[in-house]
């Protein structure tokens, strides 16, 4: 449950597809649930004229197409709805957020709350700084109770814009009000990570350079730019993908542990890991260990697919990257010497989110004879399958001297019946109105994140020569591919890869 | 393959039940998978007469009850008995011997084998000494090639009986020619425990004191004493089960890495942790370390079962143990300060050979609440569910603080057709015909246990004071159920055990 108190939340963009998709059928599924109770309000802000039965009709069919909970009856309904009001707003014009500070404290009332403020911002960022000062100036601050501003991606497009946008908010808000959505940190599986890694002793004391060969982090899509185009051809997989999904995963997983699990203590051992990233210093070295890709016409399933430049709203010249590999080093004693393999693309073969734990081998024989054993794997999957994959080795059964890995699947989801796991969504928002932040990105870990990107990125601005064109349906260019083997790695297939010469797929799944 | 020169098998007690039951129907699969070949022959030794056509009908009937392969035809039958002739034989007339050389020597030509011979002692050990004595002077050891004595338990009753009992076989056999089977060593899932042990990255470097909080071997039996109280009443489970096949699978379980993994190497390793294995050196220790226990009458299904005591050839004023459990400590560095709780009894709920690797649990708290997290479990089923078993912890689905664990569950036999797994006494012959004896027991190995175990039965001696008498179809005595208590720990069930608190009970088996 939140605060007794309640809170109000402001939605701008509560006509977007953001909040329709996920924000209101997530709001559902907090009061359905009961963590909301009835000491709530909603006011939905957007430019677009709406009365409030509009908005709630739009509410209503949000919550019918996308909601894990159905509406049970229209009674229970009418309660849910009577929370929301509408208002239409003009982010340029103040005296709409004055008005915006008296339909909020009139709903307040109505619903007994005492000055608790959630400002979501689903709005396009450079809209962020304009909207701050704004409800301030209109007075919409001006209430008792807490103020949280919860915002999305792109934090920025560098380190200078990031900085930039960064001194915006901060005008207004503080750091601590400021939670930062990285919807990736919602999931399920990559919350798991830490009661994975430090609630088992039989992990913990492997986590490190003396056991772990390396570890291969995979964000596949099959999905190719889509409607997107405006917005992709300018980011790419290295501001879309790696600057936060990615770097966040990877920071789960190698971060120390906290010296509490409270939310900053987190945020201060991620921060550390992200700083401790070897930055590549030369644009050769960035030449070296990223391999960049934009897909080409393919066909899929006998289906012909375009090419990225033939996409709608993308340059028919453009060098953004579709694809986006790597192999990171960590400079600390613990990950010294241990590569990280980061692969993320477009119109790849399947939709997988996989990360792979590769041990060491051991050195063995048996009977006399030396054996090779294969390398233990852990595999956390995040998407679409969740859960847990192990393999290591036994005995052949019924050999003599030969051992053969064997495979132990945890489906997460299993057994439970579909829509039973709360989305991603509604346990950020849960925690950001209960004021966890644990889960959201501190601005010096955005910024780290951006100072080990920004090189990248200029490498590639500089000369586009690397720039690898790949088949639509194919797993990426070769440089992306081959990079573990420079190694002596491989990639692990991730689940639902269609060369299943991987015997650990899961048959389970 | 064996060698190709080929061995002649001799067979003392050939129409004995252990030859009936277990040794020709594993002399005929390793037969049908061509491990054998064509160049053996054996000749069955027993006091009954028999003709050779008796003989082999004898031995058509134990393969057709018995063994993993059916007879295909008569043809390909006949031409695997025509291996198999039967000579009667006092075991103390001299001149039987000569006959048996005689018949021996002509199989051997008819075969084209060179001498090699493999003489299987399925007899009273006190018979040992005069069989080998008249082997030698018969003239039966005077062939060239190998001669190997295969015996099986009991080795002797405590330490001087079995140096009395190896002093008389040495007589005539030096320690390399002599395989002593214990048929659990021959058990797929313990010669598995190596392969898991050293192949793996995932356990190896947590195989010692600093992470494992304990380890249980659980060697249940449903039955009670059955045909055998003559042979039972004298020997109790210590001899019957702990000072072999337990102390055998704790040695593996326990034992350092060997420098090779050729037969005397192991040896030399398992021997080295029996001795490391601290003896109770008063009465005291013992009853404070050891529980025995004799089942009494008890209702298992609506069954009323007698007590050990009512049993065929069983004493009514019986002290025997038909229950043992122990918590023993290896004073060596990796194992200082782990208990070991070895267990095992007739009339228990279950029939189960498991051994549990307990860790030690990890201290940390999620989102600032402490969790105490369930220790991490490796279990290894040994018979008659064949498999590995992990549990872990994970996040608990769709909550936002807490853990719980998981269970992995390997079932070795899944997916395999019923009899594909060799059994025991196939692999045990087979790397008995090859010299292998990895999987039989040193005659070190066997004094080092009888060290351990004689102060035991000293102590239960002098004062039957501390057995304790248990239903039948219970979990034993209370002070071996209380045994992990002592020490803040807990048996964990061992699967298909009837309390099914067990979250992990397998599911999948």
């Amino acid at each position: 449950m939140i605060e007794q108190d309640g809170a109000l939340l402001v939605m701008f963009g509560a006509t977007g597809d953001l909040a329709r998709r996920k924000l209101y059928p997530a709001i559902y599924s907090l009061y359905c649930e009961g963590k909301l109770g009835e000491k709530f309000a909603l006011v939905g802000v957007s430019r677009r004229p709406r009365t409030n039965e509009q908005f709630r009709e739009e509410l209503r069919k949000s919550i019918e197409e996308f909601a894990r909970h159905s509406i049970e009856n229209d009674e229970r309904w009418q309660a849910f709805a009577a929370h929301f009001v509408y208002q239409s707003l003009d982010i340029n014009e103040i005296s709409h957020f004055v008005t915006l500070q008296n339909v909020a404290s009139a709903l307040e009332q109505q619903f007994g709350l005492t000055g608790n403020r959630l400002f979501y911002l689903a709005i396009a960022p450079e809209l962020f700084g304009k909207v701050g000062k704004n409800l301030r100036d209109g007075g919409v601050l001006d209430t008792a109770g807490w103020h949280r501003l919860v915002i999305e991606k792109p934090f920025g497009y560098d380190l200078p814009s990031a900085e930039q946008l960064n001194a915006q908010i901060n005008e207004v808000f503080s750091e601590q009000q400021i939670f930062r959505i990285d919807h990736y940190l919602g999931k399920e599986m990559v919350q798991n990570i830490q009661a994975i890694r430090f609630a088992n002793r039989l992990f913990e004391p492997l986590w490190n350079r003396h056991h772990i060969a390396n570890v291969q982090i995979t964000t596949s899509e099959s999905i190719g730019v889509e409607e997107r185009g405006t917005y992709y051809d300018q980011s790419g997989a290295l501001r879309d993908m790696v600057q936060n999904h990615m770097l966040q995963m990877l920071a789960l997983i190698t971060m120390d542990e906290p010296s509490s699990f409270e939310s900053e203590r987190i945020r201060d051992e991620k921060v550390k890991v992200i700083q401790a990233l070897r930055q590549f210093t030369t644009d050769d070295e960035v030449r070296a260990n990223v391999s960049r890709g934009q897909y080409i016409e393919g066909v899929v399933n006998g289906k012909q697919l375009p090419a990225y430049r033939e996409e709608p709203n993308v340059s028919d010249q453009s060098t953004t990257e579709t694809y986006f590999a790597a192999r990171m080093m960590i400079d600390n004693e613990r990950w010294q010497g241990v590569p990280f393999y980061l692969r993320t693309g477009k119109r790849l073969p399947v939709k997988a989110t996989e990360i792979v734990i590769e041990l060491k081998t051991t050195d063995m024989a048996i009977g006399g004879v030396p054996v090779q054993p294969l390398p233990n794997l852990l595999v956390i999957r995040i998407q679409p399958n969740e859960g847990i994959h192990i393999r290591f080795n036994t005995k052949k059964s019924g050999t003599f001297a030969q051992v053969t890995p064997v495979d132990f699947d945890f489906n997460n989801n299993k057994g439970k019946p579909p829509g039973s796991v709360p989305e991603a969504y509604e346990r950020l928002l849960y925690d950001a109105l209960r004021g966890d932040s644990s889960y959201f990105t501190r601005w010096d870990e955005v910024a780290s994140a951006w100072r080990f990107v920004d090189p990248i990125a200029k490498a590639w601005r500089t000369d586009a020569a690397d720039l690898q064109f790949y088949a639509a349906g194919s797993w990426g260019p070769s440089k992306g591919n081959g990079l573990p083997e420079e190694d002596g790695f491989k990639w692990w297939p991730v689940s639902g890869q269609a060369d299943r010469d991987a015997l650990w797929y899961a048959e389970s799944i």
